[in-house]
């Protein structure tokens, strides 16, 4: 083999354990330190979701802070099984599959389209925010960006709903929002630049498009200065749990290879009609 | 098509709808309930950890329940790189895969090997507490039990640990059960299996094998009524969270395509040495 | 940090490298070795299906070999999308997802009761023949396997389908089977333990419970002499084919977070009556 | 329930069964159509690439189209473990999951970066060969496109390798490709626009950047006809079998719970140093 040029044994371990380099957590025999803080020191003292925060942020929230990042984790649990990740999960839990896989297989289908909302509304918030520091007037600048979406037929994620009119978990969680930013708690600049879009989209309609759970989370994690990126890992951690509730549901059912419509239904066929094999020149190619 | 046998739209709705049926949520337009409560009433006002019992167990944990249950997926959250389900979420990060992907790609490693220790332990625990409620004293059954997996030269899931001669996840873990037992707000059952189990493990050796934290973990959630399976499923839930915080940290080095060893480094071989195809008869069979 | 005893970097390094040993493949640059051969040679003169085997078994199938497991791979790839795995990739089409991710998706469902059944029954047909070889007729053997597992009311996995009064895929595949048998081109016991099974649950029925793609695959990859875990190895091949033609055909139709059900229809519910959250004793826990 | 508004059982059901509707396959009692053959009359007579080619384009390939795709999937079935995918899949096998499970989790990770440069590069054949539609020279329009992506400081999908100095797949398949071009059986577009740009590439430089496996399976992709999303398709239908040998390989191994790295090494950590944690006001928020 063409040996690397390493010139001493410290030199290649250094590549070596340095190629899998980690500042989240340090483990040696008898020590998990997470983030620089022992184990037995967070076990008891700190929440799940403050856990959360640590392992992705690198330090412990305040409790405001705390309180906001719960609230938001609570509200995205279930959608019920419409939602392609459920009902996923669920048919996988028929299969002889592990609560492991039946999760990982709920939350791999959290993509652009079905996970995603939350993120691309998190860089929207970003973009007003930026064009406000640079003088641009908020409500102009929310009527700018509705007016560009409505031009080219996009829609603007995290606002309305396909379901429901009024999307219940926005006003508790702008609510909380609204609370943390009266009391200095939080920056209140994606606040400011969630309800301006609201506005704008709302202006010389009949029928609003209210924030939904994605655009009303996007605010709370964005107040809190996560990256947009994670605020489609949040989702998935929290959506994880109804995933999961519901594969454990179906489990007990007892139903195996659950397919999306019960026995006596057969998909519908627009195929060609039954038809013979040609004749084929001298078996396989 | 075969006309599937229903009267009615309603009795064939009810089949097909009841095909998706579910305890957990109502989604209706305007409408979220979880198991029963309106979502605008449970944001704010319960913790994510007190969501996640919600949605597995259908009822709110009682306040010692909901910290206990908080400890325990505090404590499993990360255990650095070098686990599988860590590992490949961090090479998924670098493959161009979004956040969901990633996470779906750790949690799938979970199974049995890498994620059922706790589970497992569960069942043995309640093995015991049953052999307890036929009358068999405890020490002996466990003395018994440890016996039994000797001689089959079978580990039990739950005590020792590749790496920790003493688990530091432990000692918090127990003694936060032993204080919710003393205060009457944990049955102690599994907590006694367990530490009788440790006991039995322990006799004879001069180097013991205490709990690690698939036994810690166990007894915490036998003593909050979950069913095993839902112990690897909670597991499953706070591993994500290292899970994510790895790939996402992974996200942001800009590696590419990351495989387990840096690149000057080739896999070891040891196949059949170069060779040529022999001379085929007519092409593809 | 704790340093490994190695003496030398060529230790050290072999330690590493050889932590990813393998007999597959040899990678240098400039080199593709294929078991042995240059991949170079291989293009164009093998068949798809006969790498799948040179890569499981580390050297060529014969022309006859090459065309059994190639019937056995095409008759498996697609039971349409009341499977769970099509249905699940199907639906990960429509969440955002890549077409890897979807054929993943489905991949993953495939699990023992939905993907296992061929390796179940290659299990039993190698307990009949190892029967055999202790001299035990064949016949008798198989009545008492029927016997057993009606005793104990299982199913015989590879016989019987829900949906197939006969599977139409049975008869094809036996007959190349008994015909690559006839010609001593495979040994023979999997073909006659898998009649023998047949006859064995036909005996004092009015409807037999004939032998459906389970059985019929299992008898082949038994006669071709893969282990039984690799009869689901194989069947995750085949049927990745179907997985990806539905994805893609998911992905032409345009629907977004597409979920078991259309739009109007909502899932059943049978979770508690809407109710209000009890006063809590100061906030979360 | 909302009653939907359905006026008759049939209406209703072809709202259902149409939501599944599909014309790949129709699945009835006794009868498997794919793309309108009896599967019966398939078995035996196409080969497992041709039964490829019929669920994914809705009818056979001629043999020479068979051949091309043949040789095409037969060259990217393996590139050692390396490959996130591959020790992604390894890792999975040493966890207690089914061979499916381990083989969802490589294809899970060929996205983009690790599965989309073949999908990437078959649009920039098509967009070259559109440029010469309306007109353009070819060698003009490569040397502008590689003109452009040097500016932007990006790489040209399917051109370099980062391990070989020259890919041993490319010749090979060039070869089949030109073979069949020269034979009428290739309409040949594609296979002039990649070495358009393989020229334009290595023009005024000492080391040429030669086409890479996903260039050379570019080309006969797009010269089959193939949507360039499919390209990533039938990848992961042939990187899928490594994946699986690979895995197969490692559960043989017998190792439990594999990291990337060989136990005595730790990764490398650049956290925070050990660390207590601060008085916390009144325990978890």
């Amino acid at each position: 083999m063409t040996r690397p040029a390493f010139d001493t044994t410290e030199e290649y371990e250094d590549k070596v354990t340095g190629w899998w380099r980690t500042g989240i957590s340090r483990i040696r025999p008898g020590e998990i330190l997470l983030r620089g803080y022992p184990v037995e020191q967070l076990i008891g003292e700190v929440s799940f979701a403050e856990m959360i925060w640590l392992l992705l942020r690198g330090d412990l929230p305040s409790p405001a802070q705390g309180r906001l990042l719960e609230a938001a984790l609570v509200a995205a649990v279930d959608h019920g099984p419409q939602a392609p990740s459920i009902a996923a999960a669920r048919m996988a839990a028929t299969c002889g599959l592990g609560l492991n896989n039946a999760v990982a297989t709920g939350a791999n289908l959290l993509g652009d389209v079905h996970g995603g909302a939350g993120q691309q509304c998190m860089e929207i918030l970003a973009e007003l925010d930026h064009a406000v520091s640079q003088g641009t007037d908020l409500e102009a600048a929310a009527r700018r960006l509705v007016a560009d979406h409505r031009a080219t037929k996009r829609h603007i994620p995290g606002f309305g709903h396909r379901f429901h009119p009024r999307d219940p978990r926005r006003d508790p969680l702008l609510d909380l929002t609204s609370q943390a930013v009266a009391a200095g708690e939080a920056p209140g600049w994606a606040l400011r630049a969630g309800t301006a879009l609201e506005r704008a989209l709302a202006e010389g309609r009949s029928r609003p498009v209210p924030m939904n759970i994605d655009g009303a989370t996007a605010i709370i994690y964005s107040e809190l200065g996560f990256a947009p990126e994670l605020g489609r890992g949040l989702f998935v951690l929290s959506r994880s749990v109804g995933i999961l509730a519901h594969a454990w549901e179906e489990k007990g059912s007892g139903t195996r290879i659950k397919g999306p419509l019960p026995r006596p239904l057969l998909p519908a066929y627009d195929g060609p009609d039954p038809r013979d094999l040609p004749p084929r020149g001298g078996g396989m190619t």
